[in-house]
């Protein structure tokens, strides 16, 4: 599953069709509640190594794989906005925290469930949320307790950018606001979306000379005499696509 | 224009006389509505050059040049409080983001404009964003959309820190601060705002390294022993000029 | 004292009894009011060295090793919750933000204080609070000008995660959380403190790629095939000590 | 050709028989003379996009695929060996850097060729010869000319450890290289390979804690047991696969 | 001086007509002996201030000038060979480091003469010579005693990459090697420059991808066809400027 | 053992009457032979654990804690000259690495040892060599061979910068080269030491900055002005201790 939901972003990525992408789970009662324990107790785990070095080798090579599967959302050219509803627990912030746009519902209830099964999560919620949210302590609240907080809490901590009454609104919201950022300049999301992540855990020297090599081919695109000439025409600019 | 602000703020930067600096934009209207798009489309951007590499070498210097303009806000050893009045568009963003306490007014209307010119913002915005806000999943709702937000939502964000009634509070109070901050040890508060800077995008062991470095010399001042009397002797202290 | 605080936590930190920690100040009135300027004017400052060069060696050294006792907080592999009450300054932020939760109740009252004697805070406070709080410009407004807060301002701009009536209250529901915290794997609880920390201030590659060596082990433990099998027995797991 | 290099390096990275690696040209002429450069000239350069911005973006997912190619090499865990003889141009220089040990012939004819085609090397060369080889000077030199060096002046730069008569010598040498690195323990060898790799353009400290986060799964192996043992007795120890 | 030093790579970097520059000293004596010890003795360091954190101010500021003007060579766009002969100590190490290609003669007689004066070098060689050259114990070795060396030392370690008889010879054969360069395009030239710059001190994964972006926009020059067609059709390109 | 290691350095390193160290090993036969895998075959690595990520938890603090008692020697305020003399394996390679200046005899044999005992080398070697040597390839020739090289071939690499007769000789001629340092003024001496240790692995403009905060306090030293003026007076300066 993880790796269908790779290669469906990569090629998302690099479809020029696509201009913005909106993630949401199927149902009404969870994005999704989580590794599925039971499937997960019979996999790489419960296998016999002829010792922990080798089983440490399989095992982080699998924990490689499967970060890199969500990693796919983070480095899809397309802005990626997750509608989170219901239960949504566990993978469902490494998830959403690998995606650009975070909402929720009213009657979403997270957890960073990882501790409850006894382990630190590693697809990257702990490496993505110091990043993601302000406030550390609550970071550390939530991840050491697996505590389930609801929408409210998520939107004043700030790992949600707005809250929906249920799922039916917020998809048709979440649906409008990646309609919105299909009409500008395809040239200028990506880079949004890619220089600001490259900031991210970057100083800000880094990051201004990493825009400036960026920018020297992209700001020769066509959409910036066509978005300019718009502006001063009063007119809605149309850009080709990439 | 950004050459002169660059060298106002050079020579602020070294002026003993100056403790801290509040900027703010003339007029009612706005503090700046970004980048005169009339005089961009007939600059650099639209001189032709004999290929794209080349015009990309000219673009890279000319980017990293007015990068280094703002960057010299961050780079003033004094303090700097922004108010932000109006419509505060593209370089208000750019400019608020390298100074270091963001005012605004009840009336300021915000937006991460460049993606509506058909680019990423490239003068420091998205560099210094995601280290000066919290919610990254609202920075990108703003920069990927560039809609215009207001000054509530910039406060609950942490975009500014306090928002006023109108321009004209926001300076009264913009000034109060800065007297506050200009009574207190020049090498105290030059040390405090470069040390943040520095642990902005680095570890917390390098920002420590450094900082024990930075006052091994700093500590040695006479004011802490002027502002420690003075704590015990219920004093107001008077610092020198640096 | 400080060496004091220091030898403690690193104890607690290898003692298997302990599965978390709740770190309060004694008495009513405050968690600290940080330095004792009238000792601190008789120390290593006031001391005469040959020459400037000389006297920075010693104060180097000076700063690193009281930097290290704090730190060891943060090096601690058990979860430190800190209360904070009553005059919270100087060093009360410096230790608070070394530790994991901060709580704080209704009358602390909050100083980042070290302009205030002549001084960048150098013991941590000023490297670790652009990790701990998403409001950069609010962060700069406290320790530019040493000003009070309380309470309320310190929840709003997320530098602590709850606040309680009282101290007595604060202890009461610190005690609960570091027992909700203390039920679960000692393995996945240091585990998820130790890559929080990491993240901090790297990249999500750097993040990420730590993870997967780090629960390449981790992972091995018993903890997850009991936190697994209570869950699908809905039973509560026991844990062995680490 | 070089998804399938990729593929292969892949697959032999996963593949636990086998322990150690001899990558050598097909031919007497050469190992490579790099780029087909007739068919890179009718490939993604030579094609029309609709602007420079547009093509910059498919030719960086481009280039970072053909690094990508390259970069299997070293991600492989198993130690590759790189037999360079004869012309050596181009890409045999970013072939040979991402391996891990390089040995030459004396009739191995080098050049960092990709100025003389109009670009700078961007398959891994410019980023890996600084960590490679210790002379910067040497390194500009050749770089900034492509001119043609020789096996003497390679071995003398340090850019391969060893110089063999011919590519027959090489490769029976390089082949009794891969054997004695076969009969060592496969833990400690891929991790050997692994943290040098990671210490490479990172701090000291940064290196440190990684190797003991690693080796604290690594060393439960068996495999320090048994050539412990073997070391005492005298013997030959052999190791299961990984 | 410095800042005429600096001014002139400034312009240089800036001039179209510029391709490679070649810098030796005057005369036969000297490249230079370093800092004029009586004028510096007179300069900022003899000043008085009122306390030494001002003068730490006052003196890192001085620093960091004069690093800027000596790090101009280094930011240069085009590469520069310094041709070193006879004396050649203290900041005839800064020069050079900042450089790209060290040539010497048989006479050149170096020294890291800074200990000599008190104090350890901070216009750049400390910080650039454990990236520059491959024998950290015979970096601490002559940096530490301030020993003269000679050319044959020097290019056995690396310093230099070639050594000619005297300072005639050693101009001619540089005046030859920036010919060459100049030949070359000037968008692959100064990709490589900047690349190998950016790559010291980085990891490899920085690197690679910095690289991608570079050359995305930077193979679009009219160059690499030209290039690749004078190759196929055995003839000498000729590049416009840059 | 390695604890008295630790705890001498950290006392040479505060005792002003040192000024520099020479470290040679006790007898003829060897400098080391590295672990005494006796001793360590029933240390930790033997005993019971009851489960691998426990067992991990204990190790990765014993490997943290003996990384520590070697980096000692690199943290130690005065240089450390290390004599390498007969068999200088395992072990001996991470305490030279780990030391300023490197010098061997005629009859030393080296060895990175740890793969012939089942592990990668986790005291400091692997992280270390990239840094010290030039030469990747040879690096991983040795490290992944674990085979026996001379001092010829060390001193070639760039391991070691001198190689003398026996130890005898080594020890008189080490001795003088420390005597030579010790006449130098240790406020140079270890700023020097400090920033090229700060510059390894780190970017050139992070070395830059840091130097420039360190020598803000250094250069106002009075060694300064005494070298200056010894210089000329043509007299050889007396500095005080620090």
């Amino acid at each position: 599953m993880w790796l269908n939901l790779s290669s469906i972003f990569n090629k998302l990525s690099h479809d020029p069709n696509i201009r913005a992408i909106v993630l949401s789970g199927a149902g009404d009662r969870a994005f999704t509640a989580g590794l599925d324990v039971q499937a997960a107790s019979q996999g790489t785990l419960s296998q016999n190594y002829s010792d922990p070095a080798r089983k440490a080798h399989v095992l982080r090579h699998h924990i490689l794989d499967f970060q890199s599967c969500i990693s796919s959302i983070e480095k899809c050219q397309k802005p990626v906005i997750t509608i989170l509803h219901g239960i949504s627990f566990g993978l469902a912030l490494d998830i959403c925290l690998a995606s650009d746009i975070r909402l929720s519902t009213s009657t979403t209830r997270f957890s960073v469930k990882e501790v409850d099964i006894g382990l630190a999560a590693d697809i990257g919620t702990l490496s993505r949320l110091p990043h993601s949210v302000g406030n550390l302590s609550w970071i550390k609240d939530v991840c050491l307790t697996a505590r389930i907080f609801d929408s409210g809490e998520a939107l004043s901590a700030g790992l949600v950018s707005r809250m929906y009454k249920d799922k039916s609104e917020a998809v048709t919201e979440g649906l409008k606001l990646a309609n919105l950022i299909s009409e500008k300049s395809p040239v200028a999301v990506s880079g949004t979306k890619q220089i600001l992540n490259y900031s991210v855990g970057r100083t800000v020297e880094e990051g201004l000379n990493y825009t400036a090599v960026w920018n020297a081919a992209m700001v020769q695109t066509q959409d910036v005499k066509d978005a300019m000439l718009s502006g001063l025409q009063k007119k809605k600019p149309t850009f080709s696509k990439m």
